[in-house]
């Protein structure tokens, strides 16, 4: 078997862990030095590949690259750049295999959410379509936990963990609080489409009246009176009431809490977010003392609450995709089987990556109270196990290590620019 | 010596650390049995004496009051109810040697800011004034590190461990992205007051063109034309620019930014926050993409994330209020002293009420750039010993394990119910 160069890319929004999994793959390719050559790192994701801006991975130290575990972002850049179809943007197709037939590119690993798949998928079938032989691998990666036939997605666990524990820490605060300031207290969490984000919150507690007492679902319809009329009863009952909404939160006719239609003074719509929508309303209605916060891009990033059982699955997809390939398969994605949620045990599967393309996996409706407004056994049953195990990173100086590449990028080949 | 009882209470907003000087309070306390009988917490604060809602904290195990080091919040609870003057408010003063008089009540310490410290004076003088003698110590706590006399208060190290984690963190994340997606982000953090915790968020870059590309504090007057010449010059530049901004920013003629005068759709004035009202104005005026976030009480309650040196002064400060209350001292608090920054020494020292009482301590002019948006290598040597060391909690089932106390009440002895 002739020795061939891989390409790696990151796709999409970045993760806690995604570099865990771009670990995964460059230790597990120094493993092959006969089949593998370099792996490159498509600089800002597939963008990379088509400005032919790759970058030599191989010049990176086994520190260095080990450091990648406990590092958060995408360490070689991400992009938001979704390949047509062949027949819809030929000239990238073509693009990508002059610069792979130029940088001899044999394997092409691509580390994203359900578009990567596909795109992954796209390119396997450059094989057939275009002469040149690829051996293709998604590896999976999203926050949003929506990809089929993986138990769950590398990233996701991450976030849950740093949800839970930010709203059980947060509770605490206003619990203390509540007799004489903050009787309310929302944290907007992500998930425009699923409510898996917001469901971790659910994590931080369990028994009869422990918050978060009400957890806004993109799932469930919002009714406003009815969500109002349950804060105020916790803030009787309980003495406070937290708030776990997801950004996805929306009104019965699929309008966005967050676009709640505020002005700003110069009578400019403003961007809202749902937190402060919900404030407002809180505030109107109850008149209670209110906190909110909107945890946005802290969430994904939080690489120093990570879930170690995230961290070990994110690596071990990168791993194996590239034992696959070397082991000749074609066109798959990792994924997490669970075997058991008590003690958890799972393992890596594979899917065929034409059935992961462009499907996304919904939230179980049992995962959801009858009320709409908390977890059932079910989903903690399911959720629990994705947090267990901390990884602190190393610290230096107070702050966390994180790895300083050299991305250096590959003389280029080709003479022409690409315009995207 | 009689052994007489001591009234312990956590006073304004909570921090991550708060609970770690009551577990120094109670467990110095234990080791002086002939002088000190039982700790009496009160509930919710000050409010617990003045209603005579006494936490009695001999019934919690050794070992919960070792695991109030890891709680974050305020386990008694906490409140805002400040003391009036002993002429304004005679009522109040009269009732609390009531209390205090009914349980045998010679030990006051009493857990805050500014405000508490000024309580804790008054109630000092209440031996004079009402012929009841009582040792009474102020303990420093405070997110908004405004004390005078000590060097840093406990709370505020470990909001800057996290603010400056998250800084870096997010950054990560938006570096990785800025090709294709957001370029601009902004990071809301507290203090009204003061910068000094928007200062921390400094610590996660040093170097040109490292982020935070801005900070904004309320010590420098908002120029808007002037932040997104710097927003648009850092994109441009960098690629990309992290915002830091304190919830305080304010223009020149002291508005500040958070009150924006927006309307929501039913034309209520709508609270704002920085970061959305920032957002607003860089998505008006340059049209980069952008994110914000809002860490509000995420950032005090943060305790998985505390930084160890904080941790250790804030069980310090609590330990030496029992020691110099043992020795026969009257009306102190303890303090943090410097020794040097490199390596960082520290010791504990003390300072009269009576000159704490009331005064704020504001952020060096020197520890910010000319610029008005960065800080000094002052301000780093000030900052940067203050994240040292991390106390991350014990966790169970990838949550932080925290106290659960009892919390029971002692039986009254009063009467008559007080109202506030």
């Amino acid at each position: 078997m002739a020795t061939r160069n891989a390409f790696y890319a990151q796709s999409g929004g970045v993760t806690a862990v995604i570099n865990a999994s771009a670990c995964g793959v460059i230790q597990t390719a120094r493993k092959y030095p006969d089949q593998i050559g370099k792996v490159y790192a498509g600089r800002n994701g597939i963008i990379g590949a088509l400005k032919e801006e790759l970058i030599d991975t191989s010049l990176e130290s086994d520190d260095d690259i080990q450091a990648l575990i406990h590092t958060p972002g995408g360490a070689f850049g991400s992009c938001r750049h979704k390949l047509k179809n062949f027949s819809e943007n030929k000239r990238e197709y073509e693009r990508l295999i002059e610069v792979f037939r130029a940088h001899d590119i044999g394997y092409f690993f691509y580390n994203g959410g359900g578009d990567s798949q596909d795109t992954a998928y796209k390119v396997s079938h450059l094989a057939e379509k275009m002469g040149y032989p690829i051996t293709c691998m998604g590896i999976p990666k999203t926050v949003d936990n929506d990809l089929p036939f993986t138990d769950c997605c590398p990233g996701f666990g991450s976030v849950a963990k740093y949800i839970a524990t930010s709203t059980l820490e947060a509770s605490l605060d206003i619990r203390s609080m509540c007799e004489t300031s903050t009787k309310v207290f929302i944290l907007e969490v992500m998930g425009r489409h699923a409510g898996w984000i917001a469901a971790s919150g659910g994590l931080a507690g369990k028994g009869e009246g422990e918050p978060p007492h009400v957890i806004l679902f993109p799932e469930v319809p919002f009714e406003r009176e009815r969500f109002l009329e349950r804060v105020d009863f916790c803030v009787k009952e309980y003495g406070y009431c937290v708030v776990v909404a997801s950004e996805g939160a929306q009104y019965e006719d699929g309008r966005f809490l967050a676009d709640a239609g505020a002005k700003d003074a110069f009578g400019h719509t403003q961007l809202g977010g749902v937190a402060p929508a919900l404030a407002n309303m809180v505030r109107q209605a109850l008149g209670h003392k209110y906190h909110w916060a909107v945890a946005d891009y802290l969430q994904r990033s939080a690489r120093h609450i990570a879930s170690a059982t995230d961290v070990e699955q994110a690596y071990s997809v990168g791993r194996v995709a590239v034992e696959m390939a070397m082991a000749g398969k074609q066109a798959l994605m990792p994924t997490i089987v669970r075997e058991q949620s008590r003690p958890y045990r799972w393992h890596i599967g594979e899917a065929p990556l034409s059935e992961v393309a462009n499907q996304e996996k919904k939230m179980p409706i049992h995962f959801i109270t009858d009320d709409g407004y908390g977890i059932t056994q079910d989903c903690r049953d399911y959720l629990e196990p994705l947090i267990y195990g901390e990884s602190f990173p190393p610290f230096d100086d107070g702050l966390p290590r994180v790895a300083k590449l050299k991305n250096q990028l590959v003389e280029k080949k080709l003479k022409a620019d690409f315009q995207l």
